[in-house]
């Protein structure tokens, strides 16, 4: 069930040419004030502002020939729409892009910008479901779910993966989580190469189906997810729960004022922009300083797409 | 009047131990927008966020033990405050900061926050003045000028210096005009380290007193000054002028819309945050684009202190 260390190397060897290998930043003033030494992996910086360039580069690369003439599809509204257009053009693949109807038409630009092919469907999951269904059977594509996907998990575990090779002494390395696709193929990467690192996730409190799957065992939902962090209110799915149950021993929840409090101390002190979703694991940090004062830290900042016309604070 | 290739070479390495080398970024979604090659020198990045800091480091290494031991004194609301506070911290020199009663409080906290010791005077540059002569006279201070100051200048043309050193064909060099520290610091890196590249001044039309001044051949001067880009709103001074007038042929004057239209693209492309005087010589670009087709261009981003409460877009 869960890869093995050679599945991780292996992936990050494929995504390397095809992704860009992100700067990690650090900042006197933020270690001061969280009490240990922070390592910002800054996919931000990413090619299209986000980490889930690497796990669509990655499923996209382990398909056949073949399967590459035939296409991609996935349903998304977010990054990954755009992620899967971007890497489907790099590798002169087709990407059929499914976006509820409802999708503000910035992203729809995006995705058409890089290359996707977009049809609309209502704006349920089921709807979008039933429309990738539909071209897949009419294609021949092959569907690419967003983060319940081992090729994809294991892409997205290649920023943990570089943060390691430079920061091998890395004591916990935090994610944000949302659908899992980046807190499990981080936990792999942490898993397979870190000395004596554990990995934790980072969830709001308003959407925190994830905190509960872990307690309860069994795959949680959330009925609402009115968080900010727009990239975190997906479920967990069946490929990536078992690895987050066996690698991920604990998930930090915080609130929407703190997220957006750690969202701006980052633009601030770092002075990079960030989307509201990557400065979760950085808001946990702070709300639990205590369990992690005076460690080496990573924080997988995941991406960079955020509306500048309204921003949060 | 004009100082030396070794003036240069030397500056570049008393301040190295002292500053950040700051990174280079590109964005091929900008090269094509401008139909140039465009490497952006990253100084939002530099200590206390500002190209400032190389400046001031390097004005009070310059000073004797007997001078340091009396401390630095300037007036300011800007970067140059917090710039020199910072240096002089670091150098354990003790740094008198005389800032206006109308300064933001957020600007003051950040000086206090570098060891600056502010005393407060009337809003008006002959008050402003007076006050630090009289701090000078009390204490056998060192006045240090933000930006008429050769010590200054060398500093701050350290940060094209490295830019050149890693990009050593660039045609051009782009730098913000306010006070004329940073133009004329560039100039003189971009004089005897391009190789047939020239510098070029972005200046707001709304305080286009450099660019008058070219156009007359003396120091002219805004009676006001109401642009966003608050780092610009200074005149040039009898230090700076001569070598602006020797080695910048060209000053272009952009609107208040055009900055920050420039420096939310900058935002979302390069997702890094800027402040908006760091915009002005990349819409001088967009704007000028003709003059710029296919060239290799360097462009200075003098800072990211910016109030993200306050945003213009």
């Amino acid at each position: 069930m869960i890869p093995s260390k050679k599945d991780v190397q292996e992936a990050s060897v494929r995504v390397a040419p095809y992704v860009h290998q992100t700067p990690v930043v650090t900042s006197h003033l933020l270690d001061a004030i969280c009490g240990a030494s922070v390592y910002f992996k800054c996919e931000n910086f990413q090619k299209m502002g986000a980490f889930k360039m690497r796990g669509a580069v990655n499923a996209i690369l382990q398909l056949s020939n073949e399967e590459r003439s035939r296409g991609v599809v996935t349903h998304s509204s977010g990054n990954f729409a755009q992620a899967l257009s971007l890497a489907a053009k790099s590798l002169s693949v087709k990407a059929y892009i499914v976006m509820p109807s409802n999708a503000p038409s910035v992203k729809k630009e995006a995705v058409k910008g890089y290359g996707g092919m977009i049809t609309e469907s209502a704006p349920t999951l089921a709807a979008r479901e039933q429309e990738a269904a539909r071209i897949v059977a009419e294609t021949g594509a092959t569907f690419i779910h967003p983060s319940n996907n081992l090729n994809v998990i294991l892409g997205q575990g290649t920023a943990a993966f570089e943060l390691l090779k430079t920061h091998p002494d890395l004591e916990v390395v935090l994610t944000p989580v949302g659908g899992g696709g980046l807190v499990a193929g981080t936990a792999l990467s942490v898993h397979y190469f870190g000395k004596n690192c554990i990995t934790i996730g980072g969830e709001p409190s308003v959407a925190d189906d994830a905190f509960r799957s872990l307690q309860s065992g069994v795959i949680e939902t959330n009925k609402t997810a009115p968080t900010i962090a727009d990239g975190l209110r997906t479920n967990l799915g069946d490929v990536n729960f078992p690895i987050i149950k066996e690698l991920v021993p604990k998930i930090i929840c915080v609130d929407e004022t703190e997220i957006i409090a750690a969202m701006k101390l980052l633009w601030e002190r770092l002075k990079i922009v960030i989307e509201p979703s990557s400065a979760v694991p950085f808001a946990a940090l702070l709300k639990e300083k205590e369990r992690f004062r005076n460690k080496k830290i990573g924080i997988i900042l995941s991406g960079g797409n955020v509306d500048l016309l309204h921003l949060p604070f």
